[in-house]
């Protein structure tokens, strides 16, 4: 059993490759552009982790890590698009580098090079790699047609902002898993397990995400804190601190949400922490993560090859950066 | 072996119901609309008309065309927000009704539901099939592509466009039919025929489809006559007319393409009858209809089994509207 960062190294080694034919190389240069501004690929790894908790890592994970990769990278060319975001890992777009058109036919044939890995697998795997490789493909559409939704409502419930988190973002991360497991000849008992804990997992990451957004050190965080805030958007917090606010609190929120002045950000974070909205996302992010854990505790292995994901959670879910 | 129409009634019979869950409805109404705007399903008939040119039609080819035809849909939603067209059989284009955001979503989402229908393919085709399937998806993609790029050029070669028309256009006519073959049990020498034969239609339809445009009858042509005059595309008779010209002509032809006066279309059409574009035309349409025919004799069944085709082929590309 390897860790994260060990299968990490061997994973971005393998990618490390040209994917894509020279010709056209307008079509195939904005690819090969996207895929060198690199990204952590969480999702490939999770598959070889997935694979690896069960049985040596078969061969054809590699191929299927590949087609994860270039299937969540097709979502953030299209997505990128869709949100109008002029930069990605500080450098430009494929739309804003290339233009709008060639980015939809950029992320259309990723998705199809995607499926172009997948056709490699061996046949004992196949139709069920296939079959919840497109399920979930689907479900990341949902959530992310439910997130352009979203914006365009004055009020959102807890439970339509956790499904719509669950289909754009656990899902995947659940599937990356339960595809390796596959791969690593898992039961389907076991198969349910590890989905559900790469699901709760992804939860307890975004409601930290949605935290750290708000809360995180400034100097570690990365990006521009509060810039949620600054959105609107959206979040576990700010969803939960109209649950929970009284009534001037409230109207306070909602008349800070059109306001653009300076004080914007200080203003919802001191609502935030009278109305406990900080320690309320805490307590979530670790419900959601003893949850995960509870699943991989359950998964008919022994506790040693455990060991990697179980890092791995605390690892993604406590960070403070 | 049934002829195009009556497989066209029974394709069209099973075709016609929900192919998208219910919700999101923002996500999947937009699918459901954009394929109830109907089309001739030409693709998927020929898949059916591939495999009983062999055998008895395989279960998997009603879905293996469903797949096909749904691919067909997502090029076409995802091509209308490229070429900001607003209308598809006289009505509105996905991105016209639901924004252009929902539009590359519904179009993402067709192709995954297209790859769900694959995914049901017997163990035995199923490699095969997908490799066929992503190798011709990716080709379309390039020559769209293609299209748009050529868009950009003073002047295209014909050796270039008629590259471009391979791909956007023929090929998929092409692995159609070699699609339906393999399910039919084609051996590898049968399917090489039956998708040249596809490919070789495909130009032709092409270059009647460019000839019609310029020379049709507008009574039964059903679009405007000279709309690609008009529009300055680049076909198979501009880019002919430029290179048989004479000097005095082609800057006449060049002059043309930047004016947008009334006479525009009447004074290109003298321009090509001067120079025998439509004659040109009609010959290089017979003479790609003719190497088509040619592969489909060579296929080693009774002909009989290649009436229908031969048929088809016939209709497709004699038409006169």
């Amino acid at each position: 059993m390897q860790s994260f960062e060990s299968l990490s190294i061997q994973f971005a080694e393998k990618f490390n490759e040209r994917h894509f034919p020279l010709q056209p190389a307008s079509l195939y240069e904005p690819n090969e552009y996207f895929l060198k501004l690199g990204g952590k690929r969480i999702r490939p790894v999770l598959c070889l982790m997935g694979n690896e908790l069960f049985e040596e890592i078969n061969p054809d994970a590699w191929y299927t890590g590949a087609a994860i990769e270039l299937f969540h990278n097709f979502t953030l060319i299209h997505d990128d698009i869709m949100d109008q975001a002029p930069l990605r890992r500080g450098m430009q777009t494929v739309h804003s580098r290339f233009g709008e058109n060639t980015a939809i036919l950029a992320g259309d044939v990723m998705l199809v090079k995607a499926y172009d890995y997948l056709s490699r697998i061996n046949n004992s795997y196949i139709h069920n790699i296939l079959r919840l490789f497109n399920k979930t493909a689907m479900e990341v559409c949902e959530g992310q047609q439910m997130d352009m939704d979203f914006e365009q409502l004055p009020e959102v419930s807890l439970a339509d902002y956790l499904k719509m988190i669950e289909l754009k973002t656990s899902v995947a991360l659940a599937a990356s898993l339960q595809v390796g497991a596959i791969l690593g000849g898992a039961g389907e008992r076991n198969q349910k397990l590890i989905y559900e804990f790469g699901k709760k997992l992804g939860i307890a990451f975004q409601v930290q995400d949605d935290y750290l957004d708000a809360f995180g050190n400034p100097d570690k965080f990365g990006k521009q804190v509060g810039g949620d805030i600054l959105a609107n958007k959206k979040t576990f917090l700010l969803i939960h601190a109209m649950d929970v606010a009284a009534v001037n609190e409230k109207s306070k929120l909602q008349q800070l949400m059109k306001s653009t002045g300076d004080d914007k950000i200080q203003e919802v974070l001191s609502i935030y922490k009278k109305t406990g909205v900080d320690d309320w996302a805490l307590k979530l992010k670790n419900k959601y993560l003893d949850e995960a854990l509870l699943h991989l505790d359950d998964i008919a292995v022994l506790s040693k090859r455990k060991e990697p994901l179980h890092q791995l959670a605390q690892f993604l879910v406590q960070r403070d950066y």
